[in-house]
Parts: structure tokens; C-alpha cells; sequence
């Protein structure tokens, strides 16, 4: 094989295959990225086997073949290479030449017989959704995933097509998160479960236009993403996901309006005094007055309060001021709206569009 | 003491005299940092005992007093309060308020008997030089400091004042670092090993202005650095330092000069290459042809040539890639002059106008 491609445009392939590389793995085959060159281009593969990533870029092909070349030691030559046409040469063993200007680098590639290739599937339905859609919802779910190996479907987004909507959903057993976006045309229902690591990677890889278009494809097991000159297979996480209408519960007894930014700057000035070992909540306490933020730890006590647009019943209740923070963060809103029921029930951060909702446990509290 | 002073002033100051924080200590007083509030500013010192560091900023003194309060949680609290006004008060107990709009934290200070207070230090000589000189020419010199414990000499800068130069030496064993400058008068000969750690830490600190000065005084066992409204105290490192004008050879065999960034970006290429557990060095050819460089390990192997201006003999020599570039990247020339002089001697970058001086030692090598 042997191929002429602009440095700049090998550097964005690899960046972009290379999410699909394990960080750790013991198979040498895994690590690296198959390189096939036909026609006018060349295209980048990399398979973990849970996530697949291919993708094309321009390349003048002198001599057709495939040759898999560790994608960390490929990566790391060619962003040190002048800014000028890289040539990659490979001979039947799999001796690999990689020459830019006048700088030449000798190193072992590796047959492509053991790389696994992306799988054929087989899709049934097929959905548009602009690349800044894609990118800003998962962003604004995908803190509250789990990473606990006992529940995979906490580790996972729940992604629910139905009508012209798409809906992302997230929970850790302490929040729940959900995300609502219109789809320009109306769909049949689709309800699977996708890693978060597949939607964290894509969003990273996305130009992330408003106009560019990512279509995601379902299968029974896998979800498809394609993108620009870019296809990304993934596995889907089986089983059901929690039933979580019973959770956004509809009914409460005070809802207050509130700066984001203050509360988010106030609640972040509480975290200074958290000790690791003795985890103390914010204690928030709303009343006609205001909203009155405390905490109080073997480190000091912080004590403000912030003014409110209030209705309904004065309540005091306790937060990991983080949970909050992680939501609050994600909304571009100036003013939000929280709803509370009962000091030891959930409150809730949505606003009356029904684009977000989100659900925070409190925490038990005593004061001194 | 109850003080009131400007939010940024304060962060300021604190990010100035944190510097003289021990990173590990076991005494808590250690890790304070001392407010003396009198006139009309107020007095930021932190002491490690063998650095000093006050500083000076505005303040509104509404009672005169001092406290002393752990500097990287007194740190983490302002810097997220509101950019406003900061108060704080201190009662005789020691407990500390901290009050900015409507944020108010209460934490416990320490009172002032235990702080070690910077020493006095009757000086005899005082040198003037521009801020931007001192950074420039620490961080030109400071790489090649040794962070042995066997050996203090080699953690510390040799500076030299003579006539009306100052010079800073550092070595490690593998390359010995020197940079000259003028100053603006002659003085007597001075020269002081000043630990590394203390002119790393005011590069950091000083605003690096062309015309702000620095006023560097000497003591038997101290140095005082004096600018804009801060003061440093460090220890001077006991000892002689090492003779180096037998090492600074004059003679050479063979002289070459390169483009800088071109061989810097060669040598960058070839450490891709370097596996830890076995260090090739990158071996570089000289010949009338130009300058090729090449490095070969169990990873793979590199090869590039460079054009140069040559004057004397062929030479092949090794080194340790890194060494070379650390040099390199502290000078701003275009073109570098480096000359040799047999294969097992170092080799020297140094310009006519004697403002620097890189030796740097080569290393064993075979072709295979």
C-alpha cells in the first residue's frame, strides 16, 4: 500500500477513530488502526468491539492494500511532522515508511487478518437530528450516568423517539436528568439504551454545526452513527430501562424563581467547606424572605441568602450542593423555576416549555 | 483587626505569598498565612523558613490587628466570592469572618505568636535589574538545576555580579547552563548559590515588565529580592560553586550553524522513538552534505538531514535528544552556532556576543 494524504487531514482521522481504541487491553491488534487505501481516499478503522469508528479522508492512492499501524505510535509521529503531504508506505511484511519532507520514519505494522471489522447490520429506522442537537443533549444528561458496573443500564442513555420528539434520559440512583428536542419530521416510537461512553465519544467528535446533520440508524443490538465522512457502530445496552414517570411527579407545594447564576455561584461557595470524610449538605431554607443557604462543617460555616420569586409553603430542606450544581451548569435559562413537595422528597428544576427536568434527591440534616 | 479590601487585590496578594507555602508540612502554622492590618494596607507574609514572602496591598483599616489563617482555604473562599468588597474580621479568639456582599463564611484563624516572622537581615550590597531580565534569565538557565539531595550546589543558580554583568550558571552533570546580561551600573564582585526553588518562584511572581525593576540584596546567608510592593527573603545555598571556565573550552574542530527551529523540531520527532526502559540516543552526522540525524529503537527508527553551514572537520556524535532541546528552546536566535570538538567531548551553543553558553555532553553509541 502506499498513499499521499495532507498531514492535517491524517491528524483529524486519527483523532477521530482513535476514540475507538481501548485504553487498556492486552490484544496488540486492538490498538491499532487498520488504514485501507482504494479509489481516492484512504479510510481509518478502529473496533473495540463495544464501538466501532470509520472514517474517510482524501488521499492519493499510488498502490491499493491495507496495513494496521498502532494508532498511538502513528498519531504521535505524524502530529510531530512538518505541516506538509505525508506518505505512508507499507511493503507485504508490513514494514510500514512513513515520510514527510525530509524526515523518515521506519516502524512495524501489523497483517490485518486479526482486525475486527465493524459489523454489518442490518437497520430498520432511520432518524435525523441536527450535529448541535446531538452534542448539546448529550452534554446536558450525561453527568448523571452511572459508572457502577452492578446496573448497566444506569451507565447508559436512555434515547426515546416518539412523534416528532427525541427525549434523553439519565439517572444514578440520586437524579434524575432529562432532555426533550423536536425533530424536524414525526417518527414510530424507538426506546433503546446507549452507553454513555458511545454519546460522550460522538459528542467530541461532531463538528457540532447546527446545520451539518448526524442520522442515527437502529438495529436490534447496535446503534448506528453517521456524520460528515464518519460511521460509528455501537453496541446497545440490553434490557429495560426504569420506568421514571412515576418519578417526575407533577404535584408540589412551593415553586421559587431564582437567579441561576447566584444560586450556582452560592451553592459553589459551599463546597469549599465540604470535608471528604464527613460529607455536610446545604441547608436551604425558603421562606418570604428569600432563600437562605448554609453549611456548616469541621472546616468552617458559610451562611448567605439570595433573593426569590416565591409561591406556596415555606420549606427547609438539605442538598449535596453539587447534584445541583451538575443540573444548574447544563441550563442556558437566566431565572429557573424549582419545584419542592416535602423536605424529604425530591425537588425538581424544569421549566414550563417541558425541554428539561430535572430530579435531585435531598439528604437528611440535622442542625445544631 | 477587621479590614476591608478589594477582592482582586486580595487574590493578588495571596497568590504571591502562597508561594512560600511548604507543600507538605506538619505544622499548621506552616500552612497559614499572616495578615497585619495597620495605616491604611495591609501585610501578607507566609514563610517556609529557608523563603520569605511579603507583600503589600490597599485596604481600609476600620481596626488594627493581625491573624493568621490557613492560605489555601482562606484562597479557595475568595476566589469564589463575588468580585466585590471583602471584610475580615477577627475577634480575640481568633475566629474569622469573611464577608462579601451577601456570603458570609466564619472559620477559625490561629493567633500570630507561633509564626515564624521573615528574619532581618542587615545587607551590604544592593544590585538594580529589570524584571524582565531576572525572569528571562532564570527560566533560560533553570532546566538544567539537579534536584539530587546529594549535591545543594547543583540545585541552586550561580549568580555572579562582576563590573557591570550578571551571569547565571546552573549544571546537572550531563550540561552545565550559562546566561550573561548587562547591567545598567558596575558593581563589586559578588558571588551566591541562589536555591533554584526561590528564582523559579519569583519568575513566577514578578510582572516581567522591561521597566519595572528588581532590587536584588546580599547578605552573608540571605538574599532579598525587593519589587513593586513585595519583599523576598531566601536562604543562600553554603558552599562554593563549581569551576566551570576549564569546562567552557574554547577550541573546537568543527563548527556548525542550523536553523534553530529546524533541528529542534528534528530532535522533537526523533523521541517519539526513545523507550524508557532502553534510552537510544539520536546519533548526528556531520558532513558536507548537511547534518543527518537518526535514531533507531525496538519502537522503529527515524532518519532526516538538514542543511547547515559547516566549518572544519566531518564529525558523528550522540546525545540524549532532550538535552539538546532544552537548550535550544531558551534561545530566541533564528540561526544557532554549535561547536564540537571530537565525539566524546561536549558540544557548546553559544552566539559571539557571549550572552549564552549550552554545554552539553555527548553520549556512547554504536551502529548497528
Amino acid at each position: 500500500m502506499k498513499i499521499i494524504c495532507k498531514k492535517e487531514n491524517l491528524i483529524r482521522g486519527l483523532s477521530i477513530v482513535s476514540r475507538a481504541i481501548p485504553v487498556r487491553t492486552t490484544l496488540e491488534i486492538m490498538k491499532c488502526v487498520l488504514i485501507q487505501a482504494d479509489g481516492g481516499e484512504m479510510k481509518l478503522t478502529a473496533n473495540d468491539t463495544s464501538l466501532g469508528i470509520e472514517t474517510r479522508i482524501d488521499a492519493t492512492v499510488l498502490e491499493p492494500g491495507s496495513v494496521a499501524i498502532d494508532s498511538a505510535l502513528l498519531t504521535s509521529i505524524v502530529r510531530k511532522l512538518p505541516d506538509s503531504d505525508v506518505t505512508i508506505d507499507s511493503d507485504p511484511y508490513n514494514a510500514v515508511s512513513i515520510i514527510c519532507e525530509q524526515a523518515r520514519f521506519d516502524i512495524s505494522g501489523r497483517g490485518t487478518g486479526d482486525f475486527v471489522y465493524l459489523p454489518n447490520v442490518d437497520t430498520d429506522v432511520s432518524v435525523s437530528l441536527s450535529q448541535f442537537t446531538l452534542r448539546n443533549m448529550t452534554n446536558q444528561v450525561i453527568f448523571s450516568i452511572s459508572d457502577s458496573d452492578l446496573n448497566a443500564a444506569m451507565s447508559g442513555v436512555h434515547v426515546e423517539i416518539f412523534d416528532d420528539r427525541v427525549r434523553f434520559t439519565t439517572l444514578d440512583g440520586h437524579r434524575i436528568s432529562v432532555r426533550v428536542n423536536e425533530l424536524k419530521e414525526s417518527y414510530d416510537k424507538i426506546s433503546v439504551i446507549v452507553p454513555g461512553k458511545t454519546l460522550n465519544d460522538i459528542s467530541k467528535i461532531l463538528s457540532g454545526d447546527l446545520e451539518s446533520t448526524v442520522v442515527l440508524s437502529f438495529a436490534r443490538n447496535h446503534i448506528i452513527f453517521e456524520f460528515d465522512r464518519t460511521k460509528v457502530v455501537s453496541r446497545l445496552i440490553e434490557g429495560e430501562y426504569y420506568n421514571i414517570e412515576s418519578m417526575l411527579r407533577e404535584g408540589y407545594e412551593t415553586c421559587v424563581r431564582i437567579n441561576k447564576r447566584e444560586f450556582l455561584d452560592c451553592l459553589d461557595r459551599s463546597t469549599l467547606l465540604i470535608n471528604e470524610s464527613d460529607k455536610k449538605p446545604v441547608i436551604i431554607d425558603i421562606t418570604d424572605e428569600g432563600m437562605n443557604l448554609r453549611l456548616r462543617s469541621v472546616i468552617g460555616s458559610m451562611n448567605e441568602s439570595i433573593p426569590i420569586e416565591k409561591e406556596g409553603k415555606d420549606i427547609k430542606i438539605a442538598f449535596n450542593p453539587k447534584l445541583l450544581m451538575d443540573a444548574l451548569r447544563v441550563i442556558d435559562d437566566e431565572e429557573v423555576d424549582i419545584y419542592f413537595l416535602k423536605y424529604n422528597y425530591p425537588c425538581t428544576i424544569k421549566d414550563k416549555e417541558g425541554t428539561y427536568n430535572y430530579v435531585v434527591l435531598p439528604v437528611n440534616f440535622t442542625e445544631e
